[in-house]
């Protein structure tokens, strides 16, 4: 049991796209990510997604709209709903979500990391 | 389903110690506090509670030594340890947990507030 520093933590990834644990409670992960560019729409059918942005502008394209996120502000994706996060410059994103999450949820692609071969930092 | 602007809810709120619900998933809540002053030492039974700081020093007392959080800091208090969180100055507080958690655990003074009674903003 250790505080953790959500900047150090950032810092200290030179990627983008892969979520890594910094935390876990309740069945739940807290993860970080360093991302930019276009992701692919994807669902979690049974998470919710909690995205908080620490650095940068954060799109999260939805069926129906588009949630835009500056530093300090959060969304929560309902289970099921299809979403598409954008980010035209680097975006450091927090991700509270449960620990059986997969990152591209129903999708299979380059990006995808089974919840279980994630990276603790 | 809106985004949630982390520094407008702190901004709402002009008391301490009462956390407020912002944000609701997988069983989970995400609260918020101002707070000040010295709680009570408690613990709770079956739930993991996790502290981040968005502004001022956060003090975690707990059985074997002090955590001090600055803004960007968590740290998660697994269930059933005691712990007594301390602001010397104001201190803006996110917490995540379970939505059955009581604020004041075992321990019930005029801090308390039942989980199903806290309020939402």
């Amino acid at each position: 049991m250790e505080k953790v520093n959500l900047q150090a933590k950032f810092d200290a990834i030179h990627d983008h796209w892969v979520p890594r644990v910094v935390g876990e409670l309740n069945g739940q992960h807290v993860k970080v990510a360093k991302i930019q560019g276009e992701y692919v729409w994807h669902h979690h059918a049974d998470e919710d997604e909690m995205f908080l942005v620490n650095a940068g502008q954060l799109v999260l394209e939805l069926p129906d709209r588009k949630v835009t996120l500056g530093p300090g502000e959060f969304f929560v994706v309902p289970r099921g709903v299809e979403h598409r996060p954008i980010a035209k410059e680097v975006v450091e994103v927090v991700l509270f979500e449960p620990a059986t999450t997969r990152n591209t949820g129903q999708v299979e692609n380059d990006y995808t990391i089974e919840a279980e071969d994630l990276e603790r930092i």
